[in-house]
């Protein structure tokens, strides 16, 4: 059982699996399903899921997040559990963003929360969502609705294994990268500007640093009661309405979201027109990103639809008012209360919206 | 949001509701419907529910608790609350075990925690299940499967909301109350043992006393790593399993499974002939309650279904054993493992099992 003593996890990060921190003969693995037709040289993820006799397939994706679903779901999955089910067994969870919020509340409620590892199979499970302790559900169609805080014991970082991963979930986690190296206290964006190799060398590179400076944030505000961990939501508040109405990736929209919330802070005058344009540059020209509605099969949404959804984001208060996280330079993001008007206003300037 | 950083709840313990400490214009009320139809010279439930301009009435009891329809009842309850749901909103929950359970586990996981606050309508509730944070749900028929700790930020325990609930509750929180008078730091017992008035007007003397050991064991081990809180078990174990069998009422289970574990300590030796005898004697006596296996109509279960039953318990581990608590003396509970084909063998010895 975890306690909430800590939310440090102890991450251990390699190239391969070591053979000594996992006791496949007893933990349960909750496992990706499609995970079982990925196939590299270095790894077999197939094989690895079947050295674990006690292991639970589901598909992963949205669907599996349907709280609806929820209680049926469970029951399929106790019915493959070795019995009985106690409070001292391990739940390891293999897999992406959405087996790891799926798992992880499954492990925060059963049994009032039973041992949890996570090894995410992405990259940007394996940079952000794994880490935090932060699991959801979606209750009718409102995405997070449900969920608990509740951070694993351990989390796997595996190279092979997230190597194995299509390429394209790889850029998919720029956005959470650049994020973090805009916001984290070891402002590794900084890096990331003279850094010569190539933009899909630059994710494992500066993978330790995300998590590091993602632990440096959510240690001072565990429970998000301080407002300090919502710089994390840099980038996240406008990136989370695309998502929703374009199902985009979340990887991509918060990138979108990232370039809304630097010309909003440049506009503002926090952030100077010459860094402002070295960051787009570096996006456009590393990582070949520019924002979507310079784009021409972007299509613009109605002020309407992105203000319902922005009323439905978590972090909104009754009055319409939400903490927007702005940033001043590289590693000082700032929080600031604005109004979802103004939020839609300036939508509107920047040319996102109808 | 209640952060975890203390399970330690406010508690409120007055005659009549103080003016001054609920906000009933912006708090949401999730009451016990059964509660409309109560009412005293003293106090009129429905007046103070009808006080709250946001509020949901569902119907306690055990099938409340069922994880099976628990999105569809969230799902109704959402269509009620306010708009939009905020983290920084709070639900008051009024009710008894049941509610309380339902209720705290539904503020654990809305949004990732919403501010919670319990006015139990029970004694039993008052004095025990409203204080710790351990909320819980059914699944498939096993009692608890499901739950979080989720401590309540303020706790009510008010004289004329508890006296307006039957008779017949009150006397269901004596094994409660005769439990923690037995295992808590304070040995109220002992004042038990020489107190006057009647039974029924013990309950609200010793209530803070209750209240206050509880406090206690859980600040020592909130989330029940160290061992320490399991003392609070003391009857359960054996108690859970008639309850379950049986289908009787938490308290009169508790009190069953207090005569089955005294015993189960005076057979040892732990428990001297003296104490254990003056301990039934009270009971007896002043509470008009004796084990249940000596009355006539009980009807003896068979020890494969009460094994099952215990082997369900959340707190067997997977060979079969459970930490139990005995008793040394009055205020001097203590905890060892058993088989729990031992805890049978004795079960059988006692004369509760065919």
């Amino acid at each position: 059982m975890k306690s909430f003593e800590s939310f440090q996890s102890q991450v251990i990060i390699r190239n391969r699996f070591p053979d000594d921190k996992l006791d496949v003969e007893n933990h349960v693995l909750l496992f990706d399903e499609n995970l079982l037709n990925l196939e590299t040289d270095e790894f077999s993820p197939k094989k690895f899921i079947k050295s674990f006799p006690h292991r639970l397939g589901v598909k992963g994706g949205e669907s599996l997040k349907s709280f609806k679903d929820f209680p049926k779901n469970l029951e399929a999955l106790l019915k493959k559990w070795p019995e009985p089910v106690g409070r001292s067994q391990t739940l390891v969870v293999l897999g992406g963003g959405t087996l790891g919020d799926y798992g992880g509340f499954v492990a925060s409620i059963l049994k009032r929360g039973v041992n949890l590892i996570q090894i995410p199979s992405t990259w940007l499970a394996a940079m952000d969502s794994a880490h935090g302790g932060k699991n959801a559900l979606n209750l009718e169609g409102v995405k997070n609705q449900i969920g608990t805080f509740y951070p694993a014991s351990k989390v796997f970082v595996i190279k092979d294994l997230l190597e194995s991963a299509p390429l394209e979930l790889k850029e998919q986690s720029y956005g959470e990268l650049i994020k973090m190296g805009l916001v984290g206290e070891s402002k590794f964006f900084k890096e990331i500007m003279v850094e010569k190799r190539p933009a899909q060398d630059f994710v494992w590179r500066f993978l330790k640093f995300c998590i590091e400076d993602k632990y440096a944030v959510i240690l001072q505000d565990p429970f998000e009661t301080k407002k300090i961990r919502q710089v994390l939501n840099f980038g996240h508040t406008f990136g989370h309405a695309l998502e929703s109405h374009f199902t985009w990736p979340h990887g991509d929209s918060v990138l979108q979201g990232t370039f809304f919330a630097l010309e909003w802070s440049r506009h503002r005058g926090d952030l100077s027109q010459a860094l402002y344009e070295q960051i787009l540059d570096v996006i456009s020209q590393k990582f070949e990103r520019v924002p979507a509605h310079q784009l021409k099969w972007y299509k613009k949404p109605s002020s309407k639809t992105i203000k319902k959804l922005l009323m439905a984001d978590k972090k909104m208060d009754k009055e319409g008012k939400i903490l927007f996280v702005f940033l001043k330079s590289i590693g000082r993001p700032f929080l600031k209360p604005v109004l979802v008007d103004d939020l839609i206003l300036e939508a509107k300037r920047q040319n996102w919206l109808k």
